[in-house]
């Protein structure tokens, strides 16, 4: 018994030292703060947003300038044949699977610089703080920067083997189509399937992202421990009623199909909001034909979007809506037809042991934190086919993302980046 | 007393013969509709509709034809600096004033060969009929066919001195601007000031239309004797709330445009449908932006109009709307203004003197009647602000109009034709 207690305070300390010294681990919020402003200059627009599509001229160069800051850094960098970059840390285990982490570097349009950004410098930011630290994980590690996430997680999609043929026909914001797209960046649209990965392939994937809402900024929270991403589908509803002469047809002889939609849109923020919860329903598009002043709208035609983590609450909420749909169309005359508009995306609930881990870090660095869901899709969804994954949120200033005002502050950033590096040092010794 | 008595005896007969004689003329109801179908061919479509838009090459084919017709019944025809055609026949009292009556030939752009043509053949048929039958009126008549009536009543607004040099600078659906189009077909848009007419230089005008609704058709009558055409107002309603991610912004988070759109629309048909009487009001055109089903929307634009014989009532119903929108942008938390969007069209009543002479005639010929209002604009409309005018409409199948589904019975043209002259004769012996 002594030998053993003699053994044990032997081993002990060399344990605990190496715990004690990556806990103590902190991550330099200036550096990244300072990338995040370089970064910001490929697709800077004159109103102070970004606009960085992917296969974009300032793609290419964020691509150039962030592969260069990872070979600075001692990875070794490879883009797949889907274009996503992958950056190798080794780990003292050939043995383990890698675990991943990083997020995409593409905007939309007329984005802001912290979607995607944040996570990809943060997880850049994590290997030059390991390095500096002289510390070598158990695990191999991945940092990811996925290709073209906002055009529909192109390169996460690849990595799970979900890319169709059709879809790489579809013509991006770039102008190119998805196929030419991933040429200009390096990849291979022909050799997809080899940048597939089966379950079991990553030992785990940690995405670190902006809220794009406003809940953590109103509460007054710093980390976000996401619990799912919500699954989305959306419809076409077409209504169809009968043009005519605004000015002969009396009130009581219209069939009306503008009447019919507007109810519709109201419809389903009624059965939205009816519920418990945090489902959303928007109808966020909506055109009328012919369009003009005098003339009694003949056809209508809008899109419904429903998310939730449930995918059967999903359908549940649809189907109260073609009820009332149903009621509506009856009194305005009018015929309205849902068609599924494209092939919908599944919640991906994320692993419940990284949850944990993340809420570990926050407690240890003395963050509040509550669990929350993704509204938005991000390549950890699709990473969640192939392996457990998790999230962590920092606030959105206003909730505001997709747009030039698109903010976060840098201590929120850094805190993130903390809480990230922390929880993967938890994962490895696992 | 028996010496007046003779007197009498010898003067009635000749004022009898004369009255019984155009009491029970009839207008050639077969030539009306070759007429029609003869017209149809100029601007026909693959679709069965009429192109005929204002100044265009069908337009102006459709002109020559109707030049050629109104030649060859003897009217002396000109062309006015408008593009008016008028075709003058003698009255017996060179002192007298012109009656005048017609309609216009251009179509919208998909329309129908009803809307318009029916009063100018008609017109053609009874100067025919009076020829056939040797009569000769005391008044001098005028078959006038205005230009561009669909464009937004150019010829006969001219007509009453309302085209202003910014109208004249529209491009019209020709492609032509309206000085331009106005010299295509033979006018001179530098010298409209000489074809104003002042009150009192037309004794009388009556119009002959098509209902364009489905009033007459629905109650199985004949003949509608139009009370007023109708004012219009417009306005754009523009509906300002914050665009943002529709996955992420929690329900009770959002200022969604649209949905407050879509309270408004809703709104406008409570309004106008709680009152009594035949206003009408229709969102024609709203236009969602950003537009896309994962965004909420910021901005919608919509359409209203507001049409009524009373010009206060259009004001009061757009007040109560106002009061509702207000309403509806507090509790979505946007804002709603509203921006009338052209100069409005004031109501026009038709001359109650004229109104029992058509339906004089209506009861004459046996044939069944209402009083209506026109919803729609008319040349009759702008004639009234310098002359007494008198409008008659006859069923329109379905009550569809500027369409190629467009169409009226031949058996209603002939006796809406026929109720024109017995009309015009009313007027004539007044």
């Amino acid at each position: 018994m002594k030998n053993t207690l003699l053994v044990c305070l032997f081993l002990l300390p060399s344990v605990l030292l190496a715990q004690t010294k990556s806990n103590s681990l902190k991550i330099n919020q200036q550096r990244i703060l300072t990338r995040l402003l370089e970064l910001s200059k490929f697709g800077e627009l004159p109103n102070g947003g970004i606009g960085r599509v992917a296969y974009s001229k300032a793609d290419l160069e964020g691509r150039a300038y962030f592969i260069g800051l990872m070979k600075k850094a001692g990875l070794a960098v490879t883009i797949d044949y889907a274009g996503n970059i992958i950056g190798r840390r080794k780990g003292k285990n050939p043995t383990l699977k890698p675990i991943a982490f990083g997020s995409h570097i593409d905007s939309v349009p007329n984005g802001g610089n912290y979607d995607g950004p944040v996570g990809s410098i943060s997880g850049l930011e994590l290997i030059e703080t390991l390095n500096e630290n002289n510390i070598v994980t158990e695990h191999p590690l991945e940092l990811i920067i996925f290709a073209n996430e906002e055009g529909g997680t192109v390169g996460s999609g690849a990595m799970i083997g979900k890319i169709t043929t059709a879809a790489l026909k579809l013509v991006t914001q770039s102008g190119l189509t998805i196929a030419d797209g991933i040429r200009t960046i390096g990849g291979n649209p022909d050799s997809l399937s080899r940048v597939v990965r089966k379950k079991g392939d990553v030992a785990a994937f940690v995405e670190l992202h902006i809220e794009q809402g406003g809940i953590l900024m109103t509460e007054n929270l710093q980390i976000g421990v996401v619990e799912g991403i919500v699954g989305i589908e959306h419809w076409d509803a077409t209504i169809i009623g009968t043009p005519n002469h605004a000015g002969t047809t009396p009130m009581n002889a219209r069939r009306d199909a503008l009447l019919a939609a507007a109810k519709l849109v109201v419809a389903l923020n009624e059965v939205v909001t009816s519920h418990e919860g945090r489902q959303v329903g928007t109808v966020g598009k909506l055109i009328v034909e012919p369009g003009a002043y005098n003339v009694i709208p003949g056809k209508v035609v809008l899109g419904v979007e429903i998310r939730d983590l449930s995918h059967d609450k999903i359908w549940q909420l649809f189907h109260e809506l073609e009820a009332k749909a149903r009621d509506i169309a009856k009194t305005s005359e009018t015929t309205i037809t849902f068609v599924p508009s494209s092939v919908g995306v599944t919640p991906a609930l994320t692993a419940k042991p990284i949850q944990n881990k993340i809420i570990g870090a926050a407690k240890a660095l003395g963050f509040s934190y509550r669990y929350m869901q993704s509204g938005a899709g991000h390549d950890a969804q699709e990473m969640a086919q192939i392996a457990p994954v998790g999230m962590i949120f920092i606030p959105s200033v206003g909730g505001i993302s997709h747009s030039p005002k698109e903010f976060s502050k840098g201590v929120d950033i850094g805190n993130g980046a903390n809480v990230l590096l922390q929880t993967l040092l938890a994962l490895d010794r696992e």
